[in-house]
């Protein structure tokens, strides 16, 4: 795996490589888990594929008061995970070569940053868009990976691809989960024993609300209720959220149709957890767990 | 001169020239005039330039109650000036080819668009930076020209290349002035032989300020103060800005030093005009009608 931390580099040997092969891309923020390595292998799943990983704690995605100083910063053993989960080129660089001058200039995706994660972030999205953006101009790639956890992100990069015209094949890589339900997740690490047991109850109000919609629920307020109950239930009374929208344009809902997300955020302890499932939701029966697109 | 209308068979045509040639790309909004023939020169004079130009009347830089409507759509006549200016691609969308859905993802360049015409067209800049942003992920090109006339547009947009790593080389070509030294302008084609005349003063109060600079002056609000004067003087009295500022940054100036700009908006009868001149201010001289970069 060649390793690169400044742009110029990066954009050679990228050059000279995509002559024979598709420029896969999986940007991540380090602290690689289980869930980056269903991304890594989701690129490495395109054929001719040259994975390249970044990896990048962007601060402008961070609102004030979050988490950007503890977050966790493990490159050594990311760079042994992505060795071997057989990606071909790291991108690793510090904030000055992301940022070398006050940044100005951002990318903004509206309406898809009002609700859920838009509201309780500021700026969040507008960071997250504009590194991605970033980054995509100097990685220029064919495809690119994201993962499914992150719902509200996955509808805003792809919007963004298609309004601003980026050549960039879009793909999602599936929600891992831990045995218990768990979606992992690099702010895992900040739980303690009991939170972590705690923890589960998101990945249980996604199945309360999966069980109500089988059996015929169609009321959204009724199937966010049961899921609030489940966390609640658990002991998490901080909840940012449990809404179910419109999965592909995030619109809220009068009454559950078509495909639709079921989309969390709680606080567990002092650690904050997002999770969704997506269903499509037919006359015939109800499709759950399945992709956003 | 290959004439393409959809984004796909230009992106086919644009890889396969890219390989011996540098794509060397003048956005326009047409109606084109000398001063874009001197943005097409400038373009022609890079060594293998492919040179590619768009003629696109861009909806969402038009500020409501703009001339958006009125604009002059003239593509035959802006063909033939291509033709003779010796463009090799030309790329002129329709709305729908560059808006097929509604738009909101945006690029926004802040402070820069805050002072001078960000004042007066609210949503101008914002406009113009994500049409840029997305003409430049279709044209992919190497080098892009803009005019020095639209100082400020200049500068947000090399603060867009930058600030978001678009691999992009950008020039200016230098403004194209009539006999009387009216910048030329599509707008122009609004004015009647009377305030033809009368249009004459921008470039007489930029003149004014240029021989006050000369003549010693280093206080700015003397010198916007004379530039106003000058147009008044010719009946000019609703002035949107006369200001001198920093010619990098649009900071706003104490003391007359270094690079400075004095960029001018008036209306004359019902048509705005804009007009501006960069000084080099040593203390060695000043240094008149020089590049912005």
């Amino acid at each position: 795996m060649r390793v690169f931390h400044d742009i110029e580099p990066l954009r050679q040997h990228l050059e000279s490589e995509r002559k024979n092969r598709r420029v896969v891309f999986v940007p991540t923020m380090g602290a690689l888990h289980k869930g980056h390595g269903a991304c890594v292998a989701t690129a490495r799943s395109v054929s001719e594929a040259l994975v390249v990983a970044s990896i990048f704690v962007n601060p402008t995605q961070f609102a004030p008061g979050e988490d950007l100083a503890k977050y966790p910063r493990t490159l050594d053993s990311d760079t042994e995970h992505l060795r071997r989960w057989h990606c071909d080129v790291l991108f690793a660089p510090a904030v000055e070569v992301m940022y070398p001058e006050p940044q100005h200039a951002w990318v903004e995706v509206e309406k898809l940053d009002d609700p859920l994660d838009g509201r309780f972030r500021p700026g969040h999205f507008r960071g997250v868009a504009t590194v991605v953006a970033k980054l995509f101009q100097i990685v220029r790639p064919d495809v690119a990976v994201f993962g499914q956890k992150d719902a509200q992100q996955a509808l805003i990069v792809r919007a963004m691809v298609r309004q601003l015209a980026f050549d960039v094949e879009l793909r999602l890589a599936r929600t891992v989960r831990e045995d218990d339900g768990l979606a992992v997740s690099s702010r895992n690490l900040y739980l303690s024993a009991n939170q972590r047991v705690q923890a589960a109850a998101l990945f249980k109000a996604l199945e309360a609300a999966r069980r109500s919609l089988e059996s015929g629920e169609r009321n959204p307020r009724m199937v966010e209720t049961g899921a609030l109950d489940t966390l609640r239930g658990a002991g998490i009374n901080r909840v940012d959220y449990a809404e179910m929208r419109n999965a592909d344009d995030l619109s809220a809902l009068v009454a559950v149709k078509g495909r639709v997300i079921l989309a969390l955020a709680a606080h567990v302890g002092t650690t904050r957890l997002i999770d969704n499932m997506v269903f499509d939701v037919r006359d015939d029966g109800v499709h759950a767990d399945v992709m956003l697109y």
